[in-house]
């Protein structure tokens, strides 16, 4: 049985008496009723996923996952493939905005080659990045499949290794994506998964004008009908019409799940991530805390999907986990309102006029 | 002159040449054309209010004045009024909502009886709190006004005072409040300075029924027709409708504003500070920072009135503060947006196609 099979067998959701614990102590807290609102509702779900009324949250770890795409040849973005091993090189440098994010939130950045167009040796050799390239781009999926099964397999389960192996080392991790074209992808497995028109869903992604808007939807149509992705096969839509670092990023996911540990979604390519894992594995859904609403409209359809909610709404849309890592202080805020707040009690604070 | 008057004459607007030099290299980043949204409009502000490119942002300090209302006698709140004094030992003792998020965003706590009705003389002799007291409690509104007018010139000057003293060792102020029955002083300083009717402004405050909440209506509609606030004075509001931290949260805008630092503005009560501020120096409002969305309705009105977004949105009814500190790591990340960021230039990424 491959790591993938096995980790699907040993996802099981959040536990429902650890929630009705923590629900316990924040009703009693120095506080009127849950008056930190969604704060509370996610110190609630970080019990319920760690089994504990006192969840570590401080060692975090985001993970960016990098790799081309085969449709840039269509022309669907603003910006030259080349851009994607280039930003590698810029995250690896300390450069990009993800750099400055993650040390904003204190998390370990981890950089993943899964199949970038380019040479990255020296970034592998000297540390900065990890390798785990399928090859240097998936095909063009307005002409064939992006991948083939066994590469949808491969790129899952190279994000799932990397999150295992961090095993009792991470509390909270988080994901992130760089992939010149890869909104393209991203609305085609949105299309499949949701049931939503691509018109619906499709945005400017970088930044594109009308037409080349119209062009993209085009594309991405083009590439459900020669594609023909089974909705009811996430690893079908993966290699259909997903890309490399979409799979790790499901592979992240899946893998949060299977350690019990909360997983922040960035914005719209990790979601179409997490709407892969979904399908993999429903519970999996239990782990995700989705960190912010992209101004790319597909997004809300994709996350009312998952039943999520996002924390922020910060009108980004740049994608590299820069709104995973700018929510992951609330998870701090969560789990410090579980952990140190005092309750009524225990503060000798006279409660509600009866 | 006086402190305030001084203070008034030495607010100036955030400086546009600074935002404009920090637009110019923020739109150079390494990113598509300001993907990271609401962080950084918040980073051309920084550096507007602080005249720099580089400004600091660690040294966050969170101020919480509390008060009490003698307009409790009414019973407009849920809870006795005796728990503003057993909060601010609360707060003292480490255990309560704001210790538990100051701490995640690494800002100092300081705590102010700017007029609590109880003896809270050992929090002051141990360090724990400020005296600023001005007495024990405002008069009911419901039957005159709130404090004389020499007396909110003092409590606003207290404000002042304590954050002028921290001058050049503070990089972030941030405002809270504690003080049982302080929605309904907030909601009539709403009314008057945003002409906007009572019915609409007000809010269950820690949690009151309806009859409770039309109850609460008839006596803010009361205590206006009985001081007849006059709304092109700051001064005359919050001494007719006022209360003494209210005062207090102006004193420490105002104050943030003459150093030329943001200063995070909290939910409801802050916000009823904040519209009293903006009445007495037009111009502090370039230096306040909206914490959040409050679920009280009054707030999105009163926030209008300012011309501010606020950056969260989490369902936060709690006030001391905790929004404000919520919402304080999103100006660390503005602030690393501006000064760690690569632009395509300096990191030798490609540019958008022509």
């Amino acid at each position: 049985m491959g790591l993938l099979e096995e980790t699907l067998e040993q996802i099981v959701p959040k536990d429902s008496k650890w929630e009705t614990r923590a629900v316990d102590r924040l009703e009693r807290l120095t506080m009127p009723h849950w008056a930190l609102g969604r704060v509370m509702d996610l110190a609630r779900s970080l019990a319920g996923m760690t089994r504990s009324l006192d969840p570590r949250v401080d060692r975090k770890v985001m993970i960016v996952m990098a790799g081309d795409h085969g449709v840039t040849a269509e022309g669907v973005s603003l910006y030259p493939a080349e851009v994607t091993a280039q930003m590698v090189r810029n995250f690896a440098a300390g450069g990009a905005g993800i750099n400055a994010l993650a040390k904003v939130c204190g998390a370990r950045l981890v950089v993943v080659n899964m199949g970038v167009n380019g040479d990255l040796t020296d970034l592998v050799q000297e540390g900065h990045i990890l390798d785990r390239s399928i090859r240097s781009g998936t095909g063009n999926i307005a002409q064939g499949p992006a991948m083939s099964r066994d590469e949808a397999v491969r790129c899952v389960e190279a994000g799932l290794e990397i999150t295992l192996g961090f095993g009792d080392r991470v509390d909270v991790l988080g994901t992130g994506d760089m992939g010149i074209g890869n909104t393209t992808p991203s609305t085609a497995i949105a299309a499949v998964l949701t049931g939503v028109s691509v018109e619906k869903l499709v945005g400017r992604g970088t930044g594109i004008g009308d037409e080349q808007l119209a062009h993209k939807v085009g594309v991405i149509q083009q590439a459900l009908e020669v594609n023909r992705p089974d909705s009811r096969d996430g690893l079908d839509v993966l290699a259909r019409v997903g890309g490399f670092e979409i799979g790790g990023i499901a592979g992240v996911i899946l893998g949060a799940a299977r350690l019990k540990k909360p997983v922040v979604i960035d914005g719209f390519i990790s979601t179409a991530g997490a709407l892969i894992a979904s399908r993999l594995a429903p519970q999996s859904v239990d782990y995700m805390v989705a960190g912010h609403q992209s101004v790319e409209p597909g997004h809300r359809v994709m996350l009312a999907e998952l039943g999520k909610r996002p924390l922020l709404d910060l009108d980004l849309r740049l994608g590299e986990g820069t709104g995973a890592a700018l929510a992951m202080p609330i998870l701090d805020a969560a789990a410090g309102v579980l952990t140190q707040v005092s309750t009524f009690e225990e503060a000798a604070v006279s409660g509600a006029i009866p």
